[in-house]
């Protein structure tokens, strides 16, 4: 059961100008479920992309990567589920350029036009024929309020699509952002395929595309344990089509190019913590703020330790104030002269650690009464700088273990 | 059930000439429970100690320390479990400090001569009344054939003690090794404190030990995934009483010399497969071995990365060959110039990924037929130099949610 989660209403999410989308049951992996999304997008159309840094990175993260560094504008999107193509060699590599051509020749473009996208199942060969004879039918159904569709045809094991709209003025013309996103896997940034893609028809000037996409990611999808060292597929896809008929932003930092930050921020967190409340087996949402570091990478990494620890984990999941689990992953971050003596720890608005001990007033009651709580914040005091960072992630429970054991069953 | 380990014969357990230990039922945080152990060691011996690399050391882990820095003799240990006295403060440290005077004025010794150790519940007060209340009963029950009582009493969710001894001769006598070990939470390194406490009656040069425990240790404990950037209370002791009457040894590289590092390195890996085997809800034992690394360091990266990965675990516990997870895992580890297209991986006999890609000749039965084993052999080659090493972990079971969610009550 996703943590405070529902799915998005198919009439909340608005068409973006400049984008089509056309899904399909091609039946990569399993008869009857939709798993082929095909994103048309219209020429002008500006595409950046953050990946993957594991080493493994898949096939289709591998010619993305190629594709948008030989700079030609990118007219296709091209997503599958229930196979990742990672793990699968050279020949991984020449089945995802098959499926990138059998697309490209559909549409009259080039096959370096189209960015490939994989989930599922990895070190399995990827059914391309399959994929390729479930083109016509995706292409067939092209429309610009397919986003619904779309966020439930990238699905592997999330139980929810997610999916989310905004809109804001600029220079008196609405402007649209839609984007959807999956997740689910969530105790270590593993193997649980994160991709995102996000459209605004706002018209963006030209090479600042990915620096804002950095910006955005760095505050939402890379704030959440799956992300950074991470899974083989992991991709975050923003594309600008222009069509809103603004003048064109350059300058994210202030007036209009600041508040179009903010609103694709904004969506974009919203769909990094929905796949944090769809974590495989989640039943809480835990968001872990440190504070007072000396850099943001500090903070950061000591907030990860927590994340990342199945002890603290479990002891949320069972609404178990064992808190002095917290404590070890923050001595263990890799914070070489941390001063133990100097650490806080709240959880929620009950103070639990003063100067590195237990606080006299902690009950453990009140640390209970938090710990079984749906949303639970963790709020950790470093005493040593102006610097803070917050990640969010979900407990460990039984369903974890049974959903990756069973996984492919 | 731990994975094809027994507990040791308590006749197996040789008297080590120089040592006398007393245990008690102290009730630190349960009655009826043997909760606390003394080491007495004779005169003349020598003490080393390996230490958690966690800035929220326990207090018991800054006092011996400071004890072993200090340079005096060292003539007793003090072990309890049920309470690890970590996060507690400038308070906890005053409380470990009274232990150690209170088993130093009992022995006639210095408090500084005493090595304290704690391990159970952290961020709670160490209840030190009890811990001296229960001395009495531990010095009057001293004998030098107390080992299984020890290996007992220094439990916490072990299901078995853990203990072995080795003899051999150096110089026409017969020198003897006995040590004993606790663990046993696995899946990270995290707070599932490992204590190890190995005493041998050889003569050792003066200063020479520190170097012998590090090398054993690297060879052993630190090859378990609880350790370096692990628990707040991990402690590794050896002790080296003398009385054997050899002539002392300094060069550990060739010779008798080396013939005892091979004996202490040998019980010591059994002591720490014997922590993975017992490790909380194991049900599967497993070595990972990364050859064909630049340096071992990387080597071990991998190796760790593949041993911490809770979906390799998860899979490992179902028998799923879901290998590809393994290839993420090594993707991930931080081999900035890997070439994926290089690696080869098998599962025991069976040929799984060659050049990075799946091996055309393998059978997803064959990696079954290795999964269900109680014992896996995982070996990846890099294919980038001649540098190799080997971890040892356990799966990731729903036992280990229930025990980790259920810890203290």
């Amino acid at each position: 059961m996703p943590v405070l989660l529902t799915a998005p209403h198919p009439e909340s999410l608005k068409p973006v100008a400049g984008v089509r989308i056309g899904t399909a049951m091609a039946g990569i992996r399993k008869a009857n479920r939709r798993d082929l999304v095909v994103f048309e997008l219209a020429p002008g159309s500006q595409v950046a992309g953050v990946f993957t840094s594991n080493r493994f990175c898949a096939a289709p993260v591998q010619l993305c990567q190629r594709h948008l560094a030989a700079g030609g504008p990118i007219r296709a999107l091209l997503i599958n589920t229930g196979n990742a193509n990672a793990g699968t060699g050279a020949d991984g590599l020449v089945r995802a350029e098959r499926s990138c051509a059998a697309l490209a020749s559909s549409m009259g473009v080039e096959p370096g036009q189209v960015l490939p996208f994989s989930t599922g199942v990895i070190m399995e060969v990827l059914p391309v024929e399959r994929l390729e004879a479930g083109l016509p039918a995706a292409l067939s159904s092209m429309s610009d309020a397919a986003w619904f569709d779309a966020a439930q045809g990238i699905m592997t094991t999330d139980t929810l699509p997610k999916a989310a709209s905004r809109q804001l003025d600029i220079d008196g013309r609405t402007v649209t952002i839609t984007g959807i996103a999956k997740g689910a896997g969530m105790i270590h940034p593993n193997m649980a395929t994160m991709l995102g893609f996000v459209a605004t028809d706002a018209a963006v000037a030209p090479g600042a595309l990915a620096g804002l996409l950095k910006t955005v990611a760095d505050a939402s999808f890379n704030r959440i344990t799956i992300d950074g060292d991470t899974s083989t597929n992991d991709s975050f896809v923003l594309v600008a089509t222009g069509q809103a008929g603004n003048t064109a932003v350059g300058d994210f930092s202030a007036g209009d190019g600041a508040r179009l930050r903010d609103a694709l921020t904004s969506l974009a967190v919203e769909l990094a913590q929905a796949i944090v409340r769809d974590g495989e087996g989640a039943t809480k949402f835990i968001a872990i703020t440190v504070e007072g570091g000396r850099d943001e990478a500090e903070c950061q990494r000591a907030a990860r330790a927590i994340a990342h620890s199945p002890l603290v984990k479990t002891a949320f999941f069972a609404s178990d104030p064992n808190l002095g689990r917290i404590l070890a992953a923050v001595g263990y971050a890799g914070i070489a002269d941390l001063d133990q003596g100097l650490i806080e720890m709240h959880l929620d608005d009950v103070h639990v650690v003063t100067r590195g001990g237990r606080h006299p007033a902690y009950q453990e009651s009140d640390g209970q009464r938090v710990m079984k709580q749906a949303e639970i914040a963790i709020r950790i005091q470093l005493g040593r700088g102006p610097a803070a960072a917050t990640v969010w992630t979900c407990d460990l429970s039984h369903d974890y273990v049974s959903i990756n054991a069973d996984y492919r069953s």
